[in-house]
């Protein structure tokens, strides 16, 4: 079974995704919304550097600086 | 719900929004305008770098420098 | 025989490949899919950076940020 | 009121604007022309590097090194 | 006579090459196949960094991270 | 008056212009030709670096590792 | 007389040039072919980086990769 990276994320919306950005930050939040650049949105943001940790709130993300995206829950497993 | 980045930030217009670009650099200010490649303009810019705080006025911001951009106070919530 | 980059990643999906990203880090994960850009889908990923190790579950890669992929298995050989 | 970033540049021209460039570089001029890239004219520059200050003319300005643009007179404020 | 660089990567399928990527790794191995981006499908692959030797089997190379591709031997030279 | 910037580069044809470089070189030399890449040829080149100065002949340049482009004589003012 | 960059780089076809590319290494070598992105197919390449010398034999470099290409010998004149 192949599953599109786009599609993979869509069904990620609603859940606690953390994404790491190319400057080394990484941020957690409920993925709310995507493009089609895989710019993105995520609501209750934490981030976190390798010096501190800090809450955002609401925060758009743009998809050039994305490294990767993963669901610690798993929750977005193939459809069964 | 699924929300496209770029409506998100359409609905910040008129906000006061933080920017965070490549170069390390923050800018906080009043969200005027914004364009399908997200190329920005903000009033009333107040700018951080790691080494000091300044007032710039009126900034035009290449989107392709920037890495997130969010809303402090959280106006930019989903429509109820 | 001319084999393409992408018909060969193609056959990889369902194997353990090993991907190498542009800062350094390395995720060795089963291959779930993939799209025109080689943005990724990997399960079960492991990562590891030069200082640490840890596993991350379902990961989405941008293609943008991909050195190189490989099968460590060499299972993706030609097929005969 | 949204106000595109391209529109407001192009209301600047004839001003003097203080742009900075990725290398970390800020140039100060009169704007003299653009276009769609935002490649930039501008006239009677002045740079600014961390080390030095220096007179140049006129100077074409490659939009992809461009991060921002101020106007620090604020003359580019939205028409009444 | 005038080559063009694809047609000559083309020729080189079978041989054993040496590829440079943009983080200072060095890659030889046996062309396998590539596409008009020039991503690489490289067999029995020894990766060389400043530090160590390893093989990797089958790797799939992004053209995005290339530098430099060359036939030690010199046997993809012009048709005679 | 608004000028483009293509359009005064190519006025500049047949003066001695500086070129400044993304990697910090700075070449001096008669513009010759360029295209809509902003690729260009310069003639009688001097290059200058941080740590030396050499004469270089004719060379081309890649629109993508240009910085600026100045006219130190200021030769390309608008059309009176 | 306007000439264009790609033009220039056809006629020095069969000439040895010497290529710079970004991460500071330099190549010269007999230029062999070349494609509308500047990817370069060089004859008898020797490279010089700032540690060594050493010689390639073929070499296809990417266009992406290029800084700026000249002709020692200036044989590459407008034609008269």
């Amino acid at each position: 079974m192949v599953d599109s990276p786009n599609r993979l994320v869509e069904r990620m919306v609603g859940h606690r995704v953390t994404v790491r950005l190319k400057d080394g930050r990484q941020m957690a939040g409920k993925l709310r919304g995507l493009d089609e650049h895989m710019n993105l949105v995520l609501d209750e943001v934490d981030e976190t550097t390798p010096e501190r940790s800090r809450h955002l709130g609401t925060v758009v993300l743009r998809g050039s600086n994305l490294v990767s995206l993963h669901d610690p829950q798993g929750s977005a497993g193939p459809s069964a």
